[in-house]
């Protein structure tokens, strides 16, 4: 299983060292100082050489929900994201990017129970739209609009939901989804079983404790629903109380579905025995075996498909992550066939750190009939897709960050440029454009006479690896100094030389 | 001045070769063909195992304004945002994200005019919220909540706009900003030189052919309004006027400030003497001896520091890249001081393609103001910065795909991993997940049995360079044929060195 080689040991450690939690709110008063009224607010506004002096009347906040990103967890973020997107591309994806918000009718009837999550824009005239809920709807928008009937693609970009207010574990308002989905007619269970491989490959490449991922497929649920005597126009709506096993326990699910969805309590206990089960490929083998499921036309189809994908994923190499888990649904509508979800088996709280349940990570399934509803004349494109829950994996790394204490870098500065001389500031710009131009990574302080100690520490704090000083007497002779921050050698190099001299110390470091 | 090694001749020729324009929306009939009512539709929806045959009756098309972005396009995108992104890594900045919507007050009254043209977000219980306008304001809202008083952050992100209806020359209401910023008290003209440098740097690093940054002050401009007579109230609104100039004649822009501004016409004809006026280093010392300009401290102030930034510009080496322009004013509110705005001078057209006039590609300025409109005590941090008009950019990307014509790939794959033989899909299964695990991008094609023909084909279209062929006879001698795509030429290696040897390849490649 390919590894990032940021991830191992000290490196891994190193990264996840000097994050930071998001920065808390800053509460501003309330109430304006002075009774200004409006056209004394604008005339401040107005001329902004004066100083403001009027406090702002609001509170200093992100939405609630949502939050900045510091450099230094934009780092961790980055190599999250390049972990996950190098992954799709070693399968063959190629990336697609469509807009944040869509008409409000393309999201309609899309997301069950889920749809009042939907962000709406304002009727501010024209369209009515909303915020996308997630990547699978706005893919299946695209292939249909285009009339395109085969794709392996990627996105990775951000989904907004209205979730309720409690932000816990990682669950926000405004998240980043990576996706992957395969778009076409093919012979069964290929691209499913790849999409299963994919998040075992990414969940062992960023070492986040062990997993499991649990498999199951939708028209098994319909048919175990059928055979049980659920009406089916009650199909959803049991599935969406199923899907709420991995929260409640059964006695409250069935509740529920007693209760809630008007389930007679015998067809509940059916149901019940059903889903509580969960195991290998053995158990797809029993179920076969069940004298009413296998008179089941769906129920026999999910069955047959799932003993394909397990026969793939052995083939894989991945079987043993593998559980086939009936208490597994879902919530989203769409779905048609198999349905996975990764979950970490254990936290990875180090000594002294709180356990932290993130629950799934990753999780997809097949939904084959999504395109059509777009399509004008129905044509189906059948998908099969994942998604990557970064913002729980994110949320585990920041978890560790409390254990981890070494530095990392918000910059890729290589070279400062410094000089203890007063008015020297004309020839450290003259060298820096030098540096710049030949795609060294630069920087100085932007003060006419810094000091050369403040200039000395900036380089060691950020971690910058050479520094170059300039100094009248060298300068006069044609040499400048080059500085090893790590070592604090220095040596003069012919001013001539010093561009290569530092590119040829960065290739070799 | 380093430039990219994709954007070079042939290379950038072959990026340019495949792109296509979005795709255009496709109309359904609006009206339904059958009568049914909401309850059916429901129904339908619920039991998505049926194929679906209900035409959806909406118009399947992306909001007005915006668009997706195909691979190909993707890749091109991508290319330039990595140039952007590493020259702003190369000049020491750190990478900072926020919320795609800020609180509704956070944006009120800080665009001007533009105002109007800001995103809100539906009230659906909860703060009043709106899309984010640019990337200034939130970092300015960053920099205040988090009490930051230094930083030199990029930033690269969506923003949306409800541009009025014609999109035309790259202008859409969606699009990515790629914003670089310098907060912090320092000494004059040193991180606003080094601002105006780093759009040189991207714009000659792109390619895009020869171009001019305009360089003006706003207190220049209130300087030259408050010695024609403008009433200061008047300011902003006069210098939205002038903004027009690059669009509007000055005959146009003079009767604007007179008929809905209600300028005196002598007033407007004094400032017509000073804005037309365009110049290099020696206008500012013409403007200097100015007996009126030279009595107003503003102005004063704003030259000075333009002769500094001449001064500074010229030791980076781009002084003829520079015109100081007085009519250039931007049309935001916030800025305080130098501005600038990068043109280029001619369109990129090959012969027979239109010309295509994209206007500003990069521009920005001193914000000193704005963090101390977020701050509850109302302490301001200076700030400078610029943003790149990628989408402009991306534009004239696109017009050049009519002339060049060389395929670029969409995807990484590395190996195809292909078979001659029936039912040796278990085979290809397991030698695919090798090549997987050894971090070898790989695909095969999702087919139990397909033919050789097809396979090779899809190989060479998609530019994967080796093939892997598994055939009976090969595996039980220990052998699997690798086929160089580009020559044709076949070996047989161990089956056991196949992953080494194809890894030798790579690196080689």
């Amino acid at each position: 299983m390919p590894q990032l080689g940021f991830l191992h040991g000290r490196a891994w450690a190193a990264l996840l060292g000097q994050l930071r939690r998001p920065p808390g709110a800053v509460c501003i008063g309330a109430v304006r100082s002075h009774s200004q009224g409006p056209e004394v607010a604008e005339a401040t506004l107005a001329s902004q050489l004066k100083p403001h002096k009027e406090k702002p009347n609001f509170i200093l906040k992100t939405p609630k929900g949502t939050r900045d990103f510091s450099p230094q967890q934009m780092v961790v973020r980055e190599k999250i994201l390049d972990m996950v997107v190098s992954c799709f591309k070693r399968h063959g994806a190629k990336r697609l990017d469509t807009p944040a918000f869509e008409l409000k009718e393309m999201l309609t009837e899309r997301y069950g129970e889920d749809s009042g999550l939907i962000y709406d824009l304002k009727d501010q005239g024209g369209e009515l739209l909303s915020l996308r809920y997630d990547l699978t709807v706005p893919f299946a928008r695209y292939l249909a609009m285009n009339k395109v009937k085969k794709m392996k693609r990627y996105h990775v970009g951000k989904v907004w939901r209205r979730e309720s207010p409690t932000i816990v574990q990682g669950r926000y308002r405004e998240f980043c989804q990576c996706d992957f989905d395969i778009a076409g007619h093919f012979d069964p269970m290929i691209p499913d079983a790849e999409c299963v491989k994919i998040m075992c490959e990414i969940l062992s490449g960023l070492q986040l404790g062990d997993f499991l991922i649990k498999v199951n497929d939708r028209r098994l649920l319909d048919g175990i629903f059928a055979v049980c005597g659920v009406p089916e126009s009650k199909f959803h709506a049991i599935c969406s109380s199923v899907d709420k096993l991995d929260k409640m326990s059964w006695k409250d699910v069935r509740h529920e579905m007693v209760a809630k969805r008007g389930l007679a309590p015998e067809v509940a206990d059916r149901i019940g025995d059903y889903v509580q089960c969960h195991g290998g490929v053995s158990l797809v083998e029993d179920m076969l075996q069940d004298p009413e499921l296998s008179r089941n036309k769906q129920a026999l189809e999910g069955l047959g498909d799932l003993k394909l994908l397990f026969d793939y994923l052995t083939l894989f190499g991945i079987a043993e992550k593998i559980s086939f888990d009936l208490s597994l649904a879902r919530g989203l509508d769409y779905y048609t066939g198999v349905i996975y979800e990764a979950v970490l088996l254990q936290t990875p709280a180090q000594a002294g750190e709180e356990p932290l349940n993130v629950g799934s990570v990753a999780a997809g399934g097949r939904y084959d009939g999504l395109v059509g509803m777009f399509d004008p004349k129905g044509h189906t494109v059948p998908c099969v897709g994942l998604s990557i829950g970064v913002e729980r994996i994110f949320s585990i790394v920041e978890q560790r960050m409390k254990t981890f204490g070494e530095k990392i870098r918000t910059t890729e500065t290589q070279v400062f440029v410094a000089t203890p001389q007063k008015n020297f500031l004309r020839e450290r710009l003259k060298l820096i454009a030098e540096l710049w131009d030949a795609g060294i990574k630069a920087e100085l302080m932007y003060k006419n006479n810094p000091k050369l100690l403040t200039q000395l520490h900036y380089s060691e704090d950020m971690g910058i690896p050479l520094v170059v000083i300039i100094g009248e007497q060298e300068l006069k002779e044609g040499f400048i100094k080059l500085r090893s921050v790590a070592s604090r050698e220095e040596v003069a190099i012919k001013r001539e030389n010093l561009v290569a001299e530092i590119q040829k110390r960065l290739s070799e470091s």
